[in-house]
């Protein structure tokens, strides 16, 4: 019989006090039976959220939402695993993923569907007919020592404490916490058994961590957390600014990716998608230097190799390989033309994110279905100097959505994408590393 | 329609920006109609604990649980009534209640009943025999009108946001909160009608507030909610470092209520009852001074005019007169001795209630029956001079209780009471009075 009570748990943090592994694991472990009441484990994570949590304290708060459920163990550092905090057109996992298998690297990877503004890796590759991501611990293990790279949805069965806590926080203003967003990633990324993971915090409008500050932050406690577990970390600060790469929506992003993998996608989805796999080939001692992993990244691009593990993985989870040539794009293009002369300023990603949404790209709600064929096509980068009349985006649709898509050309025109008459400078793809 | 949501209204919280009256009373409103969750509101209420609130906001969320219920309204400035937050051996409202009446005020009170190691008011006033205090508010304007006090019990239908509110306050560690403290004490004594009152603000062991500052700052947050509600309030911070009185239990505080009205009762007790009932009789503007106020009040006792006051309103509310000068008081007496010579330091207030609800004279939980006959007469004070032997206590049991009692006479003795060797000072019993 243990002694704890939610009161005084509550009470301890509320004062600032430090919880030991066994207030929290006790806690948690409640939560989740029933014992303790939801506006109980709310009360607690408003206090958290308020009087923050030690690394130490995190740590705890990981393992026992890790314990939660099923947990996966590999041997050696070459099992590692990238995460990206999300991000508009953000692609980056199906090209980093391949190159790093390349070059020797063992990718475990576990990945989430899209809710609003943001989208979901599992839903993009799903763009890929007969793409299969609901894969069983053991056909997961098969994959990934055959193909070197695997890619798998979240099940319920990782780390259930963190979806319980995480509904929780999404209706109670508690979502934007260091330690619980560090638990909440590292939990179900070390349920995955990799040993070395590389993080993209990305940083700008279309992001979770709105400053360099926040984001820094959220990388040393995301570092600070891998290193009670004895796993090896990489953090890379990169912006957010603008759409990553040129194509936002299901199919379009699939088809920037086998571009990409083919050498020929756009230079910053290229440059962020072999920085981070250089990382991932450090960290699993592939390579003695970033400079040396890069090199190694980019010729597993030039050689053919990631895209032939790219075809191999699409192939061995079911996609129809012929598909990858064919990928459904909504037949109708509507263009969006500059109304000014200028530069192009900045853009409101997470209003991209909603418009795509509204076409049907996204969900609005848990389990709706989505439309994989719509999206858009950006032609021009923060910068980048405009004349008025040419095309910005092009918008891909469905010809009934011709009303719909009228308003989505305004909303972009008037308040999406903004355009100055003075010289803007271009943002900066990565800001920031941070390793341990 | 409003724009309301539970997430913003949180999420502002969190942020420390000042909510608005539309605001919490959507909140307040929606929490008891169901549609925003307890969750939802027990992280609304961390938030408040640990990042406050206004006075401008304090007054809403007062204003919105008065409104969440029945209101009486009185017209007059002689409308007057007093709040304690409580403490053992409390029982001036038996006292200063009529001693009020007999200046001129009207006392419209409603109590409460006791829970933990709080005595409530309504468990007391119940061991006179036939006293009823579950009374409509018709029965309750007749009754103040012919005897000038009533009391009564609290209904549900008083403030039931602020019931539900309580309800997970009390299993979330957001009690001591003095926003959250002020709205509740004074949504329900609006309620009354009341247009003065007087706050018994009680520092030490056995209160609330237990540090001088903390009392200050619920005195303060009191009288500026008063103030928004165009209520004349007083607060006097007075001593809880011992029991009130001598006696602690139900029957044996009124047989100890009865003797203070007849003037014959403990000094502290009847101190503080005159020293309260001033107060009324000043903000009832039935005298210019406080001076003026504690002669008539104290004239009020000399005269019997209280205690008739007093046994008439027994008898209006159906309480047999007999039974005053016998009441039912437990036949066992074990008297509690000192062990050693000195002076008596320190009681550990909490723990005598929790003796008390042992014994059967409180409830662990709610509704639980009590025993108004056991209790504690205590026969010395903090600073009086203790010789080894001497009778420090009688505790009032049944004889079935031995095991009990042999178990309660050494906490007192090695636990509650503290004799220390060096003299110690009587501490003072109004330390602070605050008025608008």
């Amino acid at each position: 019989m243990s002694d704890f009570t939610a009161y005084n748990i509550i009470a301890s943090k509320k004062n600032k006090k430090e919880l030991s592994f066994e207030e929290i694991k006790w806690f948690v472990e409640s939560c989740v039976s029933g014992k303790v009441h939801k506006y109980q484990l709310s009360a607690l994570l408003m206090a958290i959220y308020l009087n923050g949590m030690t690394t130490e304290e995190t740590a705890h708060l990981t393992k026992v939402m890790l314990d939660s459920g099923e947990k996966l163990k590999f041997s050696g550092a070459h099992y590692v695993d990238k995460h990206s905090t999300g991000g508009i057109g953000d692609k980056a996992s199906f090209i980093l993923g391949p190159i790093a298998a390349a070059c020797g690297v063992k990718v475990p990877m576990i990945a989430g569907r899209g809710l609003g503004h943001t989208g979901g890796t599992i839903d993009k590759v799903e763009s890929i007919e007969g793409f299969k991501t609901a894969i069983n611990s053991k056909k997961f293990k098969e994959l990934l020592k055959k193909n070197d790279f695997v890619l798998s949805a979240q099940t319920k069965k990782i780390a259930p404490a963190d979806g319980l806590i995480y509904s929780i926080r999404d209706v109670t203003a508690t979502i934007e916490s260091i330690p619980l967003i560090t638990a909440s990633i590292m939990s179900k990324k070390l349920a995955e058994g990799a040993n070395g993971i590389v993080m993209d915090i990305k940083t700008g409008s279309g992001s979770f961590m709105k400053t360099p500050k926040r984001a820094t932050e959220l990388a040393k406690s995301i570092l600070g957390t891998a290193k009670q577990f004895n796993k090896s970390a990489a953090a890379l600060l990169t912006d957010m600014s603008q759409p990553l790469g040129n194509k936002v929506g299901n199919s379009l992003e699939i088809l920037e990716s086998v571009q990409t993998l083919k050498g020929e996608g756009p230079k910053d989805l290229t440059d962020l998608s072999v920085e981070l796999a250089a990382y991932m080939v450090l960290l699993a001692k592939k390579a003695k230097t970033v400079k040396e992993a890069r090199v190694k990244c980019r010729d597993a691009i030039k050689s053919g190799k990631a895209y032939e593990i790219f075809r191999k993985v699409v192939k061995s989870q079911g996609g129809k390989l012929a598909s990858l040539d064919n990928l459904k794009v909504a037949k109708k293009e509507t263009i969006v033309k500059a109304k000014s002369n200028g530069y192009l300023s900045s853009f409101k990603n997470a209003e991209i994110g909603l418009r795509l949404v509204d076409l049907g790209g996204g969900r609005k709600v848990t389990g709706q279905k989505i439309d994989h064929s719509v999206g858009f096509d950006f032609h021009k980068k923060i910068g980048d100097k405009i004349k008025k009349g040419e095309p910005i985006l092009t918008i891909y649709h469905h010809a009934k959505q011709n009303p719909l898509v009228k308003k989505i050309v305004k909303d972009f025109q008037e308040d999406i994408i903004s355009i100055s008459k003075s010289k803007v400078q271009k943002p900066k793809l990565i800001s920031k590393v941070l390793k341990i």
